[in-house]
């Protein structure tokens, strides 16, 4: 299959603040891979629905899944026409003026219709790269879901053929006149972190905390 | 103007693990003003379009600005459906099997029509609740917005008037024969937590760092 280097349409063209547009494959594929939670937007009846939802990006497709019951994934694995945001806040600008503040942020837009995957192999594979993005090195360690389980579950995939970025770095960007005032001005660091994992009240006291889990915390803790 | 106690509606009624559905207006206002970026969903030509904005929830409605220039923005306050999501990630829900993986999380949906906010005083009301929200105290330290900026300025409120939650806490819940595996099962807390501020190039080395960014970071550098 020939790979376009870039995912630019009509449709994701960045129309405010172009500058901020980005549409190379890789810059996407980061913030893609980066993020733990998108938000899922399509229409039933006219009606925009916008859902949090746990994915995975495996080479050119978006995974989601959940249970053959959902409403929205029955709708996504029928073709609706979706559109898949991946945000992630990096820090809050503080700008000498109040017109000036912004945020720090990088975000992905992918545009799509999906499909149903099919085949229990296909699914486990799913659920495995998705486990290995959000908890890497968990997967060997969990049982693997069993054949009722891969039937009860629902994988739909949406081709990345249309997407864009929009990146936000760097200080405060304040009128020159207002560089005079006596403000503080800067960027606030934000970021998701983990803190101590917290053991299933029923976990028999003598099993450890695994490494996989102690890395996620940081090297601290290992 | 009476007012409901909740926001439940057809539109809104959480189908899928009806037990994590919310319907409280309390519930729902303390995950708004906890959020800081909000995935506004609209629909145009057929397509749904979902992009992350910060927002601010003011009594019954929520508020989003940005430019003029904005063709989501225009639209929005041209009075399209919009559905305005907040996510809150509480932690990864780290289970025995792999099916029963999970996270814990609390999201707000509001179902909406915008409107703009006309007049100078109100959007500059609108603007100083925003700045409030994001970073409580900064506003008095600041310039606040001239009437060119506000001219250039587009702010729309959307009415609250239906909206539902879902929340999930706690541990794992796995299949009671899973129990016996020598697997470690709980809960990754993660929060999105500041770092220390970084000073724009450009400030003068004698402004301090002001109690309000302090403050933001946490106690332990106040």
């Amino acid at each position: 299959m020939m790979m376009e280097e870039n995912y630019q349409s009509l449709r994701t063209t960045v129309r405010r603040l172009p500058q901020r547009g980005v549409y190379d494959r890789a810059a996407i594929h980061q913030i893609l891979d980066e993020g733990l939670v998108c938000h899922v937007g399509f229409v039933i009846e006219g009606q925009p629905y916008v859902i949090p939802m746990v994915y995975v990006r495996v080479e050119e497709r978006v995974y989601l899944h959940g249970s053959r019951a959902s409403r929205m994934l029955r709708a996504l694995a029928g073709g609706v026409e979706a559109c898949i945001t991946v945000t992630l806040v990096d820090g809050l600008v503080l700008a000498r003026s109040a017109f000036h503040h912004s945020m720090n942020y990088r975000s992905a837009v992918v545009f799509g219709t999906g499909a149903a995957v099919e085949g229990s192999a296909e699914k486990g594979a799913v659920l495995h790269a998705l486990s290995e993005h959000l908890v890497p090195g968990r997967w060997q360690e969990i049982r693997g879901p069993n054949e009722k389980e891969l039937q009860q579950t629902l994988v739909v995939a949406i081709p990345i053929r249309e997407a864009s970025a929009k990146i936000r770095t760097g200080p405060p960007l304040d009128d020159e006149e207002d560089h005079a005032l006596p403000t503080w001005a800067g960027v606030l660091p934000l970021r998701q972190m983990p803190s101590q994992p917290v053991p299933d009240p029923r976990l028999p006291p003598d099993i450890p905390v695994p490494l996989h889990v102690k890395r996620y915390v940081g090297p601290a803790s290992v």
